[in-house]
């Protein structure tokens, strides 16, 4: 049995990764601690500039947010055909979007709450910190393996 | 336009979130804090009894656990078309699996670290806790608002 040691494993760029998050993703998930148990709780999002921002209806997820701010997203995809699969890591602090000109812009976009559309408030997180890794198809092993 | 408050959103019951991680999904993320902030993970994972098993390669997530054991859980599915979905939380504690006995069942079972199976370790996290939303399809307010 040969070992492919971490070759398919491939740790991401900067880039990479807000490549990912930016193109074709709008389902990622918020995480928070709350007494050192992380809290995680799909949201959807969209890359805005160098931050991610997700609606929300009024809940636990914006109570939470009004008192503490250093939150994670994350988005991933995984595709247990082949097992490959991609996954990206944001560090960063977050608040209400509460600017008028703002909340009315992303009334207008694209970003809607799934949930409760019309009691709808938006949260931007800044990126501090991102990190990625994507798991290559398993295929490209196959190829190889095929040619050894 | 028609105010449809939380009309799609159901809490889940204990038994709708086992049945949910039960079937159909081997894609989850576990979640612990480091300093207060939450790192998210992708993993592979069976439900085994009343606990998740997962597996991983020896790394930070195996070091993190070795010194520290409480561990949230979670798996979701989005479906942007219908913007449906649903996601389960599990806290529980997380212990890795060393039993001879059953390491040698898990080798023969489906679950394999996608990244590199030969170095693979087993995770048990007991469910203490679980909890569940789903949001169901928007089609169903569609039909109600065309018979209005």
């Amino acid at each position: 049995m040969s070992d492919h040691r971490d070759s398919r494993l491939k740790v991401l760029t900067h880039d990479e990764c807000m490549g990912l998050l930016g193109s074709h993703r709008f389902f990622g998930r918020i995480g928070y601690s709350v007494d050192g148990v992380p809290i995680i709780l799909p949201v959807n999002f969209v890359v805005d500039g160098d931050s991610i921002v997700f609606s929300t209806t009024r809940g636990s997820k914006l109570s939470w947010l009004s008192n503490h701010s250093r939150v994670s997203f994350q988005a991933d995809h995984g595709r247990p055909l082949d097992q490959s699969g991609w996954s990206v890591l944001v560090h960063g602090v977050a608040q209400e979007v509460t600017d008028p000109a703002a909340v009315a812009a992303f009334q207008l976009g694209p970003l809607r709450s799934w949930a409760v559309p019309s009691e709808e408030h938006w949260v931007r997180i800044s990126i501090d910190e991102i990190s990625g890794r994507r798991l290559e198809r398993r295929i490209r092993n196959l190829h190889v393996a095929a040619a050894l």
